[in-house]
């Protein structure tokens, strides 16, 4: 019964590994099709999110299996209720790149992008990716110490969302209002991705501390 | 031990629904506070957040607790597992209606909206509160029929969302790129409220027929 149990709490924790490098990569490609307008690309991720999506409704019924079939307790019961959490989380960051290659595909051939703004989304991308593997990595070791450097990711992608914002209301900005309804949801979609991953580092480290970090939203510059 | 299960599950089906109330009053007040430009509203909204929020804090002890000490079985389990998935739901609700407030604060004395859109803000507003109602009714009875209306009223949300893009991306759109901004974000925290109304429909249909429903983002026009 507990080796059964282990081999399962393992193969849960895995399966949102695996979710959390999933997600990042559809972030990964996802970017690079907006940055090159690039159509196939753009398709690659719409078309690879069942990938994540059929994840998702495996780590639900494994995370149920296993609360039906072991009724764990204490610390095992706290790994399958966060693991239930984490799953909504990381289908999220799915959705989300999903949003940014559906843009790219509905501006295509053009560029949704103003040229002006291509280093914003490249570095956000960037970070969103570093964010999906740190997110994996977590998941994996439960190092409460990546899990906090998570954080300062994070606070990397508020500091160029806050950025981007200031040169959209800047009345130098010339590329129109379309082009500004585009990159405002891209940036709130990047933004929400990281906000995602540090959510499952959080819950990690209440699962290895027992304490609760602070909720990343509450410190979202845009939105105070 | 069945009497003092059956109140348990009762307090937390209780607890839900008095939160999705409360995200609705929530999003109902922040509304007034959008198209009013009326800052103590603002304030009522972001002091009253709090509440939404230990609320949530105490469902999840709840189902937490309902797992621990009680080890359901069946539906029971499924309808404990859907009560930490629904906390998750209600609890974005509240922010996004947080989100509303304080872009209105923000923006105080000055109106955040153009004239032209306060229309669309209003009914979308009036939407948001019958869908909290809405999540709030299922949860108590869980009606099936009554979660199949929301759907439609998410519907109605849709169509909404779809004409303030388009009044935004018309070439007559003269109020300028930072209140095409905020109307941009404002719309998607409302249509996300939404959702999010839907999806907690979703799960309690799922606890009563075994069959989850498509998921609302997958037919979200602005998406595809």
């Amino acid at each position: 019964m507990r080796v059964a149990y282990n081999e399962q709490m393992t193969g849960l924790a895995d399966m949102l590994g695996e979710m959390a490098g999933l997600a990042g990569t559809a972030m990964e490609v996802a970017t690079r099709s907006l940055l090159e307008a690039d159509l196939s690309l753009a398709e690659q991720v719409i078309s690879d999110h069942d990938q994540i999506t059929e994840l998702s409704v495996l780590c639900e019924e494994r995370a149920f299996a296993l609360l039906a079939l072991q009724a764990p307790v204490a610390g095992d019961l706290r790994s399958v209720v966060s693991g239930i959490q984490i799953v909504a989380d990381i289908d999220r960051m799915g959705a989300l790149a999903l949003h940014v290659a559906k843009i790219a595909r509905r501006r295509h051939p053009n560029h949704v992008l103003p040229e002006e703004v291509n280093g914003y989304f490249a570095e956000m991308g960037r970070l969103a990716v570093t964010l999906g593997a740190g997110a994996k990595e977590v998941l994996e070791t439960r190092d409460p110490e990546r899990a906090a450097r998570l954080r300062e990711e994070d606070d990397a992608m508020d500091d160029l969302h806050r950025h981007l914002f200031s040169v959209l209301m800047d009345r130098e900005w010339k590329h129109g209002v379309a082009a500004a309804v585009d990159v405002t949801l891209l940036g709130r979609f990047y933004e929400r991705f990281a906000d995602h991953a540090v959510e499952v580092a959080r819950r990690v480290i209440f699962l290895v501390t027992g304490k609760m970090p602070v909720d990343p939203e509450e410190k979202d510059a845009l939105e105070s």
